[in-house]
């Protein structure tokens, strides 16, 4: 069972017709893993539905305690990837009995050429096999949390 | 850098509008790589583009000698789901020094609620993480090779 | 209020993950209507979901029973187009006093890059814009039932 | 041979992954019609990339001087939704000789569950079929001028 704790982000954002901005009406991650034929058991929670800019330390805090009281020793957080690097370094500090994955999206999952299914996959597959740690799953890679960094002018993650 | 070795199978078949038959006028596995923001440094190497049902054993040697004659210790190949189990199987007796996760679709990439993106993230972060062998990835799980088998009722992969 | 006579064709087609084949689980007009924020009211039916290919005379006679019970004198039947012109051509010799529009698709609403959605937006319009009489709408054109042809090599629809 | 005079709107918007927010890269408008296997000849003039909010009566001007500058008498202009009247009602007063058809989208073409294709459909229909006059095709509709308003609380034009 892999716990999968939903914080918003990029990945879950729709466009919203009356004003055309972008907003977060629900999650998408359920239909996403239905869409993928996934089997895995998985056990959801939708904590906050935020754009990862707007996350205060209390949100933070909230995540943080989410993971501490999760059953299951393998989470995955679903999470805006412009301050996921910051969330994954205050849940190092908290947190090290558990394999936390972090992934989120640089395409929202409902728009044209999205890389939200890619990454979900590598998130699951990267939580049943990696050890205790926290890491983010991004661009199709794995990182450690005190390894890797968000370059915003091209809109990768890279080792630093 | 990883090796991906393309065979075909659903996920890369594509609707012939003349005929209304699905065929394979050329891979979309670079292109789904590229959607994917992917950085993985990747070499493709298209084999072949079949329907699994209608692989030969000498297709298998093919596989099998492209996965030996790979200088990259980890592989990916793209298969049909239908002989899937059976390639892995071929492959165990004759490649032991190497990562080799197959993995294909359901439903094809160019179609409609298809789990593509999310199973190739699962290969790519599969074959990354794990150790030498020969391992299937579908449904979000990884399976031993000679301990998964297709339920074709309902057409997921399962553990046997 | 316009009638619209669902009889299947490419345009609801969809992929059976199961044995790989397209077939007809169920229409998707309305749900291509309500994604078209079409408020123009609609009273559907559901004669048959067919490969026109396979469509008897038989199949035609109920297509032309359910033109001729309309109260609505504006019709547009969705239907494939491998003999789109043939029911064009049978229509036009029982019902004269209608407009009716046959409409369909080279690649099913549920394919990566159809043209489902605006085929079906060139019918609605034709159908309110057009006087009493048979008609195709394909490819961005208007037809006369007796002035059309499917050129079945390149999948377009021409005036002959 | 129909003009189409492309002015942007969000039919054409798409998602800047870089900083969430929507833009215009560059039209759409020939890969719709490409899309939609439409054989109609159709002449393209991208007149401007514009948030229909921001057009400035500068901007209503030059695509009053492009109809009246089009050699075709049947011209589409795709436009934003939340003036669209507005320069309906513009070009009404100074171009009374061309059969002139605005049209544009509640969700952009690139985002899931958008109404583009379908609003096309309407339009590239409706040009060819209607006598001379300044018309709006929205929501499966054609609208006169003078007849029509967007009602903006939820997001469909009605005869007013």
């Amino acid at each position: 069972m892999i716990k999968l704790i939903i914080t918003g982000g990029t990945i879950d954002k729709r466009y919203n017709e009356l004003n055309g901005e972008l907003y977060f009406p629900q999650t998408h991650i359920p239909e996403m893993i239905q869409q993928s034929r996934c089997t895995v058991p998985i056990d959801y929670q939708t904590l906050m539905l935020k754009d990862s800019l707007e996350m205060q330390e209390a949100d933070r805090e909230q995540v943080g305690l989410a993971c501490a009281e999760s059953k299951e020793g393998k989470i995955i957080i679903t999470h805006g990837t412009d301050t996921m690097v910051e969330t994954a370094k205050y849940l190092a500090k908290i947190q090290q009995d558990k394999t936390i994955v972090l992934v989120g999206a640089m395409i929202p999952f409902k728009i044209n050429n999205s890389d939200a299914l890619f990454n979900l996959g590598c998130a699951i597959t990267a939580v049943q096999l990696l050890p205790k740690g926290i890491y983010i799953t991004m661009n199709g890679k794995v990182f450690d949390w005190d390894k890797v960094n968000k370059d915003t002018k091209i809109g990768e993650f890279k080792n630093e």
